[in-house]
């Protein structure tokens, strides 16, 4: 079998999220029929870098699948893309080694949350933004932010989750940058809690809001308590931006 | 009767266009029902810059009203966008004098077309770019487009519609400028006939695609003939951008 890293782009709005779900359109289930139907192999498991939930985007998931199909990369690309609906395209295809595992071997992804700001909602940003009917101090969402950066235990941005061995990741990037209506919050790590990015927007919102002073993140993060960070932002705001990965798979002629 | 200019967005999408129709969501009927419910007036009658298309959106386009109502602008403005869905969004309102027709005083409007082009289609743009599977020369598109700027019969460029008296109009600007994976083409004029914008991009990508030399866009305006125009680009690649008239009306408190 043959080993594929596909780079997978899609608006969140009319999906159920990532994971394959009985009776509801999935991302995970939307590309891998579409695989399926042109390698005629029944099995298809496409392996992702993690699970999105409903309602949130993705502009570079990374997923992987083990094919016997003899096509090659470009063709494959092209063939998959044609079976596709309008909101999911596979922007990038490649061949990588048998051990290659889009889960396991990420180093760090990028999620940007997007808020938009302000008096009046923009009509276009509806689904690809938070909308918050105040104006924001990004410059102090962006100082607060910063106490983040760092290897934390982050169980005060966790939701209810099955127990996982450790709370503790390491966020190497976040940064927070305004366009015009718009606020970039962008959070690099080497792995996310679940609604992490989520529940750390919402916590940010609460200092741009001047709900909180700047000081107040470095205080939740320190007490560990869920029930004292922000609330979780909407899913509509957030995207999976992209994948680090160690080693640069082989060149793919897909570009 | 005090006369109100409003200043309105939408997402064109989920609307069959501006101009009421039984039966049919359209942005007129939505406005001026949410304008009725807070002015308690039954007879709302929101006049126009110019109908869009279903499908087509805007980013400003221009609206007057007349109502009794005793609210100021800016309570006015709040109301109303309390009354409306989020895919349309009043973004600016002031009071103007009776004799304002926000059709009628327009001096120039302004469109923009947007083109996706390239070998994958951009989920995130399937409703607001038109997607040409094709790397296009937006240089030649640029050359090319700057025939048409200045005073002429643009009759080529317009589909089947009742007579009017003159298909002359000026185009005031016409540029198009490539932004990574978009093209857009931003064409001002004192009026446009019925498709021209869409007739125009069409026309454009023939060039772009290299089907036509640069030259033949300015063969195509002197023949004359709708026939020898390029195809009608769809809908979605369309919006209004900005509406200009002579006066600036009195300051708005609403922003």
């Amino acid at each position: 079998m043959r080993n594929f890293k596909l780079t997978i782009r899609y608006d969140g709005t009319e999906f159920y999220g990532w994971q394959t779900q009985p009776g509801r359109r999935t991302v995970q289930e939307t590309v891998e029929r579409a695989v399926s139907e042109i390698t005629r192999e029944e099995r298809v498991r496409l392996n992702c870098s993690g699970r999105t939930d409903s309602g949130v985007h993705a502009v570079g998931q990374v997923a992987n699948v083990y094919s016997a199909t003899r096509l090659n990369p470009d063709a494959l690309l092209k063939a998959i893309n044609a079976k596709l609906p309008e909101d999911v395209c596979v922007r990038e295809l490649c061949e990588v080694p048998q051990s290659f595992c889009a889960n396991k071997d990420a180093l760090r992804k990028m999620y940007r949350y997007v808020i938009q700001d302000g008096r009046l909602r923009d009509p276009f940003l509806r689904k690809y933004a938070w909308f918050v009917r105040q104006s924001l101090n990004a410059e102090a969402m962006a100082r607060a932010g910063k106490c983040l950066v760092g290897r934390h235990d982050f169980r005060c941005f966790e939701t209810e989750w099955p127990n996982r061995l450790s709370s503790v990741r390491t966020i190497t990037h976040l940064s927070v940058n305004r366009f015009g209506e718009c606020i970039w919050v962008d959070v690099e790590a080497t792995g996310f809690l679940y609604n992490m990015v989520r529940a750390i927007a919402g916590s940010l919102v609460q200092v741009g809001r001047g709900f909180w002073p700047e000081t107040q993140l470095a205080d939740v993060l320190h007490a560990m308590d869920r029930r004292l960070a922000g609330p979780t932002a909407p899913p509509e705001g957030l995207f999976l931006m992209r994948v680090t990965y160690s080693e640069k798979p082989p060149a793919s002629d897909s570009q």
